[in-house]
């Protein structure tokens, strides 16, 4: 059998340039490999930690579906699907709960981190914190092993996840016997951070991003936004200091990088290299635009998808879950 | 429509004559009330914060289930269901954990009895405490909310669930807008505690119970063990000081139990007292013993009445859940 590689996505806000190159295109060449199976899931009840706003989280639910299918995602050939439609998850979440020390969760860096900053701020260590945000590692463990998955590519402040899913599924292991596989992490390679319009790193929330499927007209103007030095035009540029570079190397071909790495020594005036920048970007970006705007028009067709993926996974999920009812003493 | 009263029995040790005179006796008085609408469930996933055996599970849960039917709770006329057959409350557990503040979890009072006893031996504060031990009044609360139920019968030390529930509820129905009920709880009348064996009051955890269905003989055997005074039989004995006396009056008639007190007042043996207390006792445990011996013997038709009551449960859960998901923005 094939080992699986399982992948969650979670939908907090509109997918830009940043996640793209970061995460999404990484993660699309993975499912090229043949000799693993692929799951790929829109963790939309995780955005619930935060998102309390029906409308948001629906717009983000299927932005994240629809940027991920009009990439290239073949949802024949993975098994992609929303977590809000396997119940079975949500079970094993609370078996999972009850072979989680609390230590465990007191430990994850997420909720030390918010710890952390309410000490600095002279509040009740514990303020602002719902149990969705303090829990949440368990119902990842829950994701993770209700797949039998092998491997979760993350990145590097995601390790821990993978090692309390193993923690907790080693500890029902021991008391049951071998029920769950125990995952490994994969941490996806170092991709250098990619500044966002004012050299910062690209975030949402310091609004310096360029979302991948604005139009044209305004991914332009975005472009032309970004920051650059005082070179004059004619002037050697490195094109290994330069946002623009590294963003241009992410779609054009080998021989353009070539040459525009040679332009760069030659000299290229900033509007050029970014209206050049903005060619090959738009080339790549026209199709997949133009279908994750149709997906988007259309979210009965996503629907469609995610309800034929879903069947794929429960077909894993439902028997699994019974199997381990059993184990656990409940007649099912 | 009328009001709902739920009752969650959990699964954790063999029923014994103190749970059938302080719980199951005065629950199956409320079932009584046709004014209102009853559902019961065997809390089986509750148990799993502590029970990691899966033949002992099982039993408890088939043997808790067999109590309440011998007993007469009748399946027909109110909703009896098993918790680990209802998924969609564990899907509400996890929705409802994004509207409970941690800080809620920190103040409860089981957690921060174990907590104290850590502290008390020296230990790390979390020492031994599972997430499901930590959590379970979020899972308490979804048992309770996902029915829209109005009245939960508790004994003091549980008010402070449905407080919980109240405010986890309240907080939702702050943001999404009216969605769930209420509850309210309603403390079951302070029946004095019972004393076991050995005078202290019975407990499994002091080894000094009664069954409620073990043989004839062997009850004969259990009652004979009741610790009794020295009086010498002729003398006058105070029958609301014996605690042979206050269990005759759970079984006996209320002639008999007048013509009792009289006989502890002219002089009772206590010898003769637990003969007579052992045939009331019998005779109203002849029936039920057998019915539960039955059942016992043939889980099969346990499991059957089961899931003709969870039927009736999900006929509540599923489309109550689907009604929250679309609030929460999720395409169902």
């Amino acid at each position: 059998m094939k080992s699986t590689i399982l992948t969650g996505i979670k939908p907090t806000g509109q997918v830009h340039l940043g996640n793209y190159i970061g995460a999404i295109k990484p993660a699309l060449e993975l499912a090229k490999m043949q000799t693993h199976q692929h799951a790929y899931f829109v963790a939309d009840y995780h955005s619930l930690t935060k998102i309390h706003h029906a409308e948001e989280l629906r717009h983000l639910s299927y932005g994240i579906a629809a940027t991920w299918l009009a990439l290239g995602l073949d949802p024949e050939k993975v098994i992609f699907y929303r977590q809000s439609d396997v119940p079975e998850v949500f079970e094993l979440n609370w078996i999972l709960a009850c072979f989680a020390s609390k230590g465990l969760m007191n430990r994850a860096h997420a909720y030390k981190a918010i710890v952390d900053q309410n000490r600095q701020l002279d509040k009740d260590i514990d303020s602002g914190v719902n149990m969705g945000i303090f829990t949440y590692p368990i119902l990842m463990a829950a994701d993770i092993l209700m797949f039998q998955t092998d491997i979760v590519p993350v990145g590097k402040d995601q390790v821990q996840h993978v090692e309390i899913a193993r923690d907790i599924a080693d500890s029902f292991n021991r008391t049951y016997g071998d029920t769950f596989k125990l995952p490994e992490y994969k941490i996806q390679e170092e991709t250098a951070v990619l500044p966002g319009l004012d050299g910062r790193k690209m975030s949402k929330s310091y609004n310096n991003t360029i979302p991948l499927f604005v139009e044209p007209k305004k991914l332009q103007k975005l472009i032309n936004k970004i920051k650059t030095d005082s070179t004059p035009p004619e002037e050697p540029k490195d094109p290994n200091q330069s946002v623009l570079f590294s963003i241009y190397k992410e779609f054009a071909t080998p021989l353009e990088i070539e040459k525009m790495r040679e332009q760069y020594v030659s000299g290229i005036s900033w509007g050029e290299a970014k209206k050049q920048l903005f060619q090959v970007m738009n080339r790549f970006l026209e199709e997949p635009r133009e279908k994750y705007n149709e997906l988007m028009a259309s979210p009965e067709k996503l629907d469609e998808i995610l309800k034929r993926g879903v069947e794929k996974a429960r077909a894993v999920s439902k028997p699994f879950l019974k199997e381990i009812k059993c184990k656990l003493g409940m007649n099912v």
